[in-house]
């Protein structure tokens, strides 16, 4: 095969970037750090879109569109957040080019520079806020539910195609509320809605929990996450929901008036998923052959491959093929015929094998003497054959199997390397060995950063479900329930 | 009321800000010339983009993502097209900031100072080809049918909500082919989809037809467009989709072998459309009350207001509106119930008239009591009693008639202010009027110039349909068909 991979065993980042480039998913652009997202990749990225789409107006959310680029001055409003995102971004400094005065192409007009720089936006708290500022007045005016898809911006200094570009496409929601309570609500709400996304329509397990002082968001309270488990035995964070208090309203002098005619501060929470989470989708189930993908994130569920030797063939298998596609379709199953004359079987049989479609059809002309299809899994790599009247409900079944077999396998693989560890020691042994490490810790940044710096393992949660309390593996504190230590994308 | 819109008449464009402002669609940020748009407005959008997609699909094309960043010298690869687009652009030129030494806020850092500027994409032919040229070697690779939804940034001096923004959201289709006829077919097709898409779910009649030298795309042969008529008399663009040879192939040199086995330069094509559409859609149909949506492209398209005196009533309306609402919903129909006890019936009323929702159900309990509501059109506004039972059936067919009712008195309007006009003393008088002016003009840009400067009308299009022969009546030189003139959004 000319698109034969690295193996995860041999070299798992290169088989990740081989995976990517190879199954069409998205490759490097011309502007260093940003990628190109190839319509095969934005394929998989629009169903992940429509599905998020669906439950956030579900649970109330509308959408909006605010502006790419953000004033300056807006960004060191909320000190915290200045700290962490002012930094690295893209700055707009000039609105004019002109001819160079050699004639060679065109310069920058010195005399067309911005009073104020612009950022392009790495986020969009201080766009937003300074415009919920006009738009809440009154508790009448609350909850404000909204959600925006967008590009943004952060000038990373190492990228990596999906998981760390300096250009990625997100959806930032941000709402508004009169209360504490409201706010924390709505946090952790969306916090389960990215889970449930995540098992349900990615097979991907997530651990949900809260993140420490360190690894919360620049300018939140509280930040929630969901965090996965990739191959390699990394973590790889999915998801975050912030609960932000009332710091924006505070920044950006947000207020209102509420049911006692008492004016307070309007508290918020933001949150997000990017294209991050193809990273995570591919991670988490493709193997040495290609992608493996969950039926319900598949651009196609089937591919159908005629084997013939003469035109004659052709025909009396597409007679066939064109009677079963309706029936398959109607079951909301979506299927792609490869009847290509360039291609041999073999060829297209590796090439969907590389793109990850969950179920391959193939047949030839002894299955029109005997009434069947081969059918082969994706996701086990198996085949058998089977009778072509009623297959469309056997595929059905199929893709609900192929679909919980994924997770399932997702699952068990976690579930194998996420075990108590009760010492250092014990700790930077397993460490490398990859996976969840659940740990008792005293709950300071200080031993924190100690064991990051020691070992390159940060705390990817505080699980919302506690387990019993403890003594610091670390310093021997007492600690109030083992936290998730991992080392991370 | 407290909303109460400037009327036409009075002032048009004062009507037209109004209205964007209060139905609630869209608002300037804090950032010169970008926009806001609000969730009412975005959810029209949605529903544009929806309908467009499924268009462009259903045509064999794919979604792809390509950089929202252009490096500087790539603008300057094809001349013609650096002419019309490098110079009013958003031009990043740092990619960190730092903390300012005086400790207030931050400041670009000069040593962040990137070694080859980016441009914030006013259109993506440039980056888009430079990518293709690696997609691309043989025939077998072509065609190339690609979409991208993304933001784009122009300068604009002179901005209005909608119609022209220094940020915008568009659709840009790139394709790439083997011959040029095929390009020319994409080109001309995809002008047909914009059409089919104008007519009939904005309802709005558009011409179609070719520009002329002056106003063609920066870098096509040919620019195709549809042109439609707002209210005042003037013309708006509303979409165009250009052929453009091989003029990006060769700035990009891009090549492809062809069956023969010779090589050759690609051919493209480039099309869009943009929230522009927004501007055109309020303009072609609303009034001095407010909005007035096709039903096609209503965020909800029935809304249900009851009428009531106490809880008890309230709840018998509301036993008899839930009933109603899955009726509605299986037809397809999507409705609202207000049942908000804050605001007043005749508040609502005004409320859904600024916004357009084409129908308005109100019950009350005389209603109850005779088994019927009362049916509100907004194209009309006029109203009626009908029985209840049944009812979701007479909407769905009232629905029906508003979509062509819409679109019939645009068109009507279209008709009345269309006309020939054949010598350039009435020419002046009557641009003052408003309206398409169909004259024969000799082909010049000498021509066109001089008309724009004495009476700031363009010709927006030569129609596809070619009227007789006859000579320019600026010149007096032959002319092979008459030309669209009027002023122009």
């Amino acid at each position: 095969m000319a698109k034969e991979l690295t193996s995860r065993s041999e070299n798992y980042s290169q088989w990740y970037n081989d995976l990517v480039l190879k199954a069409d998913l998205a490759e490097n652009s011309a502007v260093r750090g940003c990628m190109v997202i190839k319509p095969y990749g934005y394929a998989i990225w629009e169903k992940i879109q429509a599905e998020l789409d669906r439950m956030f107006k579900e649970t109330g959310h509308v959408n909006a569109y605010f502006p790419l680029f953000i004033p300056k001055s807006f960004l060191s409003k909320e000190a915290a957040h200045v700290e962490g995102f002012a930094k690295e971004c893209a700055v707009v400094t000039h609105y004019r080019l002109k001819n160079s005065p050699d004639g060679k192409g065109v310069i920058v007009d010195p005399e067309a520079k911005l009073e104020e720089e612009l950022i392009v936006r790495p986020t969009s708290e201080t766009i937003i806020w300074s415009t919920y500022k006009n738009w809440i007045q009154s508790y009448r005016d609350l909850p404000l539910l909204i959600n925006q898809w967008a590009n943004v911006v952060r000038w990373e200094m190492r990228t990596r195609l999906f998981l760390r570009t300096a250009e990625f496409l997100w959806q930032e929601g941000h709402t508004a509320h009169a209360t504490e309570g409201e706010a924390m609500a709505e946090a952790k709400q969306m916090l389960e809605v990215y889970a449930t996304f995540a098992e349900n329509f990615m097979a991907m397990p997530v651990l949900k929990g809260v993140k420490s002082a360190n690894e919360r968001f620049a300018g939140a309270l509280e930040t929630f996450c969901i965090e996965a488990l990739m191959q390699d035995g990394k973590a790889l964070q999915a998801g975050t929901s912030h609960f932000l208090g009332q710091n924006f309203a505070k920044a950006f002098d947000v207020t209102f008036v509420d049911k006692n005619n008492k004016i307070d501060y309007v508290w918020a929470t933001s949150w997000g998923v990017s294209t991050r989470l193809m990273g995570a989708l591919i991670m988490s189930h493709s193997d040495d052959n290609g992608l493996v993908l969950p039926p319900k994130l598949a651009p196609f569920q089937v591919v159908i491959v005629p084997i013939y030797k003469n035109d004659e063939q052709l025909a009396a298998i597409s007679e066939k093929v064109n009677e079963l596609i309706p029936k398959l379709r109607k079951l909301g199953i979506s299927v792609k015929f490869d009847n290509n004359d360039n291609k041999k079987p073999g060829w297209k049989f590796a090439e969907y094998e590389l793109k990850g479609v969950p179920v391959r059809l193939a047949m030839g002309a002894r299955d029109l003497e005997n009434g069947t299809v081969e059918v082969a899994r994706r996701d086990t790599l198996t085949k058998e054959t089977v009778e072509l009247e009623g297959i469309e409900n056997y595929i059905e079944k199929l893709l609900d199997a192929i679909q919980e077999n994924i997770y399932k396998k997702a699952f068990d693989y976690r579930t194998s390397v996420t075990r108590n560890v009760d010492s250092y020691d014990e700790f930077k042994v397993e460490i490398e060995k990859g996976g969840f490490l659940l740990c008792h810790w005293d709950g300071t940044a200080e031993t924190e950063e100690r064991v990051k710096d020691e070992t390159k393992a940060t705390i990817r949660c505080i699980p919302l479900e506690a387990s019993e309390e403890g003594v610091c593996i670390f310093t021997g504190k007492p600690s109030k329930q083992r936290v998730v230590f991992a080392r991370a994308y």
